[in-house]
C-alpha cells in the first residue's frame, strides 16, 4: 500500500476530515444466493474453487482451443477455474442438501468456506433433514464426515444412488482397481462404511424427497444422478457434474473431461440434459458453474450458453 | 405453503427426525461484492433495482426488437430491469463513493437497500471521505442527503462535475425549462443548495481522489462524467451511465436510452468508452448493470459484450 501510494501523482488537496477509514480486509460478501422455484427456497452455497492446469483437462481438443473458449468468455487463458455450489431446498418443512462440498478436504486456499457459507445463509448442520449425493467424487460427499470422523449433519438421512454404492463398495472391484484409483474407493469407506446401514439407497425416477425428483445421468460415474426441484409451477434442475465447468462443456458439449469415467456416455448425458433444460426453460444449478451458477441455459451456435439469475436484494 | 406441500405426490418415508427448519424469510445474502484493483480495494454496493416498462424507453427501434435482444440472453420480454450498483474505493487511507445511490428516495420497494449493504459490507457513513458524483440525475446523488434534509455521509467532502453544476444551478435555466424538466432542477437544489459553499466542483481530466482521474462522458447529461480507477498496475473504469442497462446499450451502442439528454453525444461517447475499456482489456463497472455489475467488456458482434468478474470468497 505505501509503494502504491508512493508512486501516484501528488493529489490537490487531502481531506480536512480525520475520520478513519477501515483496514482493506480482503473481506468478501458471504457466498450465498437464494431464489425461489415456487414455494421453496433455493440457496446456492459457494465453496469456493480450485485452479487446474490447461494440459490434460479436455481430453478431445488442443489446449488452444480450450483458451479459445475461455478468450471469447472474457476469462484467462492461464488455468481453468473450477468452482464447487452445492444447494440447500428449503421447503418450509425440509432443509435437504443436494451434495455436500469438500467439507474439512478442501483441495486448496481457495476452498473449504462451505459451512461459513452455510451458516451466514441462517442454517446450521443440525436442521439438515437429508443430505442427497448425486455421486461419490470426493468434493460433492467429502463434507458429510468430518476429519474427526463425525457425520457433519447429525439428523440428516443420507441418500446416495443405487447404481453408485453398486461400483464404489464393491470391495471386488476396489482390490482390482488401477493404484490411481484406489483413494477414491477408499474414501468413499471413509465417509459411509461408519454408518453403511443408515443410508437410503435410491433408484432413477424416484421422488427423493417432497417435489425432489432423481433423474438417471451416468456417464460421469456409473450412478451419477441429477435432480429436478418441483414446487407450483416452479422447476429447477440441480445438474451435479453433467458438465463440470459449463464455461468449458455447456458450450461444447462433445467435449471430454477428464474426470468423466464413461467420456461417450457422459456426453450424450450431457447432451439430452442441457437440451431438455434449454427446450422447456427449466432453470438450472450447475455444481462446477461460476457461483451463484444458477440461471438459464439457452442454445448457443453449436453449444449452450447459461445466463445467471438476475441478483434480487430480497426474494 | 400447505398448498404447494398438499399439491404433491406422497412421499414414501417422512424423515423419523425431529429437527426445526428455519422459516423461509426471503431473506438474501447481503448486496456487495467486493474485488481488487491495484492494492485499492472496490466495493460494489447494490441499491436494488426497478422494472420499467418496454414501450418509450428505447427511442429508436421497435419494442420488439428490445425483446429480441432480452431473449438473446435468457431475459423476460415483459419489462426492464434497471439494477442501481455504487462503487466504494478505499485506498486503505480513504474511503471514496462513486456516486450515492438512492438514498431515502428509492424509485420502488424493489430499491433501497443502498444503506443495509454498505454496512454489511464493513462501512459507515462516518468513515466516508469522498462522494464523488459522476452526474446529478437523483438515482446518482439522492443518498447524499435524507428526507430529513441532513448530509448522510457528515465527514465527506462532495465533488460534482462543473459543467454539471453549471447546468443544474443556473436559475434562469430552471425557470425557462419546461414542466416535466422542473422536478429534477428542484432535486438538485434539495441535495445541494444547502450545502453549496462547501461542495467542491472538478473538472475533466483531473485527480479527483488519489488514483482516480475524471473522464469525461457528456451526452447522457451535460457533465456526466466516468472515472478511472488506478493503483499498481490495475485499472478499472466507473461507467457511471454511458449505457443505461448494459444488457441492452452494450450489445447496442446505438440504441438511445430514454434518459439521455443529448441522445447524438451520449452514443459517440458510450462508443468511444467501450471501445477503450475493450480494447485495454479495462475492468468495468456498470451503474446500472446487473449486480454485481463488474467485469470485463469485449466487443461481440456489432456491439460489446460485459462478462462478469468470477466470485472470489476471499480476495
Amino acid at each position: 500500500m505505501a509503494s502504491a501510494a508512493a508512486a501516484l501523482p501528488a493529489v490537490s488537496a487531502a481531506p480536512a476530515f480525520a475520520n478513519t477509514p477501515p483496514a482493506r480486509t480482503g473481506a468478501q460478501a458471504p457466498g450465498w444466493f437464494r431464489s425461489k422455484v415456487g414455494d421453496y427456497e433455493i440457496t446456492a452455497i459457494s465453496d469456493g474453487f480450485v485452479q487446474r492446469p490447461l494440459e490434460g483437462f479436455v481430453r478431445n481438443v488442443e489446449v488452444a482451443e480450450v483458451q479459445k473458449t475461455l478468450a471469447a468468455q472474457g476469462l484467462p487463458g492461464t488455468h481453468i477455474r473450477v468452482p464447487y455450489t452445492t444447494l440447500v431446498v428449503n421447503t418450509g418443512s425440509q432443509v435437504i442438501l443436494l451434495d455436500s462440498g469438500n467439507g474439512d478436504f478442501a483441495p486448496g486456499a481457495n476452498s473449504g468456506q462451505w459451512m461459513a457459507n452455510f451458516r451466514a445463509a441462517g442454517f446450521t448442520p443440525e436442521m439438515v433433514n437429508k443430505v442427497i449425493l448425486s455421486h461419490f467424487h470426493g468434493d460433492h460427499i467429502n463434507g458429510v464426515r468430518n476429519k474427526a470422523g463425525q457425520l457433519v449433519f447429525p439428523n440428516a438421512e443420507l441418500m446416495a444412488p443405487e447404481a453408485e454404492w453398486a461400483f464404489w463398495m464393491d470391495d471386488a472391484r476396489m482390490n482390482n482397481a488401477p493404484d490411481a484409483m484406489k483413494p477414491a474407493f477408499q474414501n468413499v469407506r471413509r465417509v459411509f462404511g461408519p454408518s453403511a446401514d443408515k443410508v437410503t439407497r435410491y433408484g432413477w425416477d424416484k421422488e427423493v424427497a417432497p417435489g425432489v425428483t432423481s433423474v438417471r445421468a451416468d456417464g460421469h460415474s456409473p450412478g451419477h444422478t441429477v435432480f429436478v426441484i418441483a414446487s407450483g409451477a416452479g422447476r429447477m434442475m440441480f445438474m451435479a457434474d453433467i458438465t463440470n465447468t459449463p464455461v468449458l462443456f455447456a458450450r461444447h458439449p462433445e467435449w471430454q473431461v477428464l474426470f468423466d469415467m464413461d467420456a461417450q456416455k457422459a456426453i450424450e448425458t450431457r447432451k439430452r440434459l442441457l437440451d431438455m433444460v434449454s427446450a422447456d426453460r427449466i432453470r438450472s444449478a450447475f455444481y462446477h458453474g461460476p457461483f451463484p451458477a444458477v440461471g438459464q441455459v439457452s442454445r448457443d451456435g453449436g453449444g449452450y450458453r447459461l445466463d445467471m439469475l438476475p441478483w434480487q436484494d430480497a426474494l
